[in-house]
């Protein structure tokens, strides 16, 4: 055959094992999310490009995959999660006070050159909270994405801190055009600090910015001692309450027992036109991409108009299970499966009806894979070499139910 | 704002409540598949169109939704389940004698001047089971429809089933171009007579056959009735095995008690170059358009180099929420949720992780329709008008559980 023997670039099947694997760890991390009082949702999987073309930094409009419509508009398949969800909120019939929403959801993007088969097609599982301004609930979702992490059995794992408006107060001391802004962004999202300096020198950036620039770079580590340098170099009074918000979360989640989890970052700069305080990074040990990514931003909305404060997170599912698959982490137990060898299909069906209602898997017409056998015809329930006998159908059920250890 | 307050044609944003509902059911129809032993997997959004471009008559080629990949090649988005997991079994590394699948995905058309917001993306639950030419196969699949149906809450509704042979042979009897038996389908898929009978005509079909051919978009009703309506009306041996089959699979599910739900359509004509046996559609009371489709199709993965019989139907969930919806059926009951209120937040949320492992769904922030209040500062478990005090966190999670009918 010609086609069908290849799939296009950046995606994939799932076949059962890795499936079941996915679906278990989602299952995991929604009870997480539901147990804090968060309500699934669903945005859909085309929205007009216009939606995205003026947002705020977020995306590169070349990596969104998009479709003429009828009428002559162009739509993109969902390339984000949270503009969306922001738009549905902002549209909201009834008046929004407090929400807070989760997903599970495919993101596109037309990347290329890139191996990766899920590079074009992902999902992503996350959390946004709307409304009351309130630190507290910085913190509960920095918790909250701690738990999730522990929810899929995950020990080794670090969420990285920053905060956006330790960076954004820093550039309003000098008046630098966008691009320039852009330029100096990417340098410091790339840590390179080479090129960052050379950059600042051709722009004739003032000295006490130059100086702080170049070490935020390696701001990052132990919350403690990177939080007393931030203080330090904070040039304005605006920076140091940016430090000081970020020790006052740092030591909420120490009192609620996560200091084992929890790093400071000032040089994370990622999508930093979109967030306006809280950022932060979820990194498993051995894992060089994150697997979570959040923050607080308080003026998505306001593109919408309606102004509601705004804080949320979205987990990379596929990259986490690459992480557990790399980490042997063991997930939910293959689960026992009977079969039913019978003359009589109907009476065979029967059976399987009433195990069936008890919770058992039955399969009627394969044995293959499946380790307990019930031979109808012989009244047997047989189990690798061990065979006993049954007397009646609830026989049977009690019989099958010990095997399974559930009485 | 100019933009984002509208979303294109055919698509929906799906809010907590309905959401809520359609997993509640996607839910509740995987746990009746996984028990009858099926196992879920995944297949990805972009396909290549020539996968699709080839297939025997199962779509209309100009409604997919179709992109230019960066070398030239077209992709299109899903618009059928069933291709691409057969594609998949197909070029399984290892041998596949025996394979229950499970899905649950969206599919999506480029469909125009329809008012239905899922028009253009919609969701499918389906099974497909390949391997073992087994006729008790076909019986217990239509068994799972009905109990799929049946665990959604759903009690008048009616399988009808056909079978593709009927009328296969049926014009294997006469030497008809094409485009000219595409006509004959459509017009008995519209169960229009009149024009039927003038194509008859023109192309001179001989009168057995017309006869035939007529009474098609009638036979249909109560099983025992149209299977000897359908005996007599039998041109040739074939014919009449088809029937015959059709009257077992009837048979065997009488035995199973599934009589009520079981109707006989022979006019039953959809995608018939697909299927190659039984075919069955699932209605409910009330409700015009079928919630399930399904049928053998014992052809369809030789397309791809692998021989192998095949049987399957999809529950077009987004119709069923309508259905559901429509009939007022009960879904889920809303969980009730805690708040707590307290002075000390580390507190609050030292007590909600407590409540949360005893899988209590807790909010810190707001007491909007959370009709449990915890009052930490004074000890006070409220709800409604009674106030109780509680003396410790456990005596506290015991009131709680009491409330919730949980001890």
């Amino acid at each position: 055959m010609q086609f069908g023997n290849q799939l296009p670039q950046g995606v994939a099947d799932l076949y059962s094992n890795d499936y079941e694997r996915k679906e278990y760890v989602i299952d995991q991390i929604n009870q997480t999310t539901k147990l804090y009082g968060f309500k699934p949702i669903q945005t859909p999987t085309f929205e007009y490009y216009d939606l995205f073309m003026n947002m705020p930094g977020t995306m590169d409009t070349d990596q969104m995959i998009k479709l003429i419509d009828h009428d002559g508009k162009i739509l993109v398949l969902r390339p984000d999660a949270t503009i969306p969800i922001a738009r549905m909120v902002a549209n909201s019939k009834d008046p929004v006070t407090f929400e807070k929403l989760s997903y599970v959801t495919n993101i596109f993007r037309m990347q290329n050159g890139d191996s990766d088969v899920f590079s074009r097609s992902f999902t992503q599982l996350g959390v946004e909270c709307f409304g009351q301004k309130d630190a507290f609930i910085d913190v509960e979702m920095i918790a909250l994405a701690i738990e999730a992490l522990k929810a899929v059995g995950l020990e080794r794992f670090q969420i990285d801190l920053g905060q956006a408006k330790f960076y954004q107060s820093l550039m309003n001391e000098v008046d630098l055009p966008q691009h320039v802004q852009r330029e100096i962004l990417s340098k410091l999202e790339q840590k390179n600090e080479y090129e960052l300096s050379l950059i600042l020198n051709k722009y004739n950036v003032n000295e006490r910015v130059t100086n702080v620039l170049l070490k935020l770079a390696n701001l990052f580590g132990t919350p403690r001692t990177v939080i007393q340098r931030a203080k330090d170099l904070a040039l304005t009074d605006e920076m140091l309450e940016a430090v000081q918000e970020l020790e006052w979360t740092v030591n909420q989640l120490a009192d609620l027992g996560m200091a084992p989890f929890i790093s400071v970052d000032l040089g994370l700069v990622n999508h930093l036109n979109y967030y306006t305080g809280v950022m932060f990074q979820g990194y498993v040990h051995g894992f060089g991409r994150s697997v979570i990514q959040g923050g607080r931003y308080d003026h998505l909305t306001e593109e919408f108009g309606l102004k509601i404060d705004a804080i949320g997170f979205g987990v990379y599912i596929d990259q986490l299970m690459d992480v557990l698959k790399q980490q042997d982490v063991a997930l939910a137990s293959e689960e026992l499966q009977l079969s039913i060898v019978s003359r009589n299909r109907t009476d065979a069906f029967k059976i399987a009806q009433k195990l069936r209602e008890e919770g058992f898997i039955v399969d009627l017409f394969s044995t293959e894979n499946r380790p307990i056998l019930i031979d109808l015809d012989n009244e047997k329930l047989i189990k690798g070499e061990n065979e006993e006998r049954f007397q009646s159908t609830k026989d049977l059920i009690d019989k099958v139910g010990r095997l399974y250890g559930k009485s």
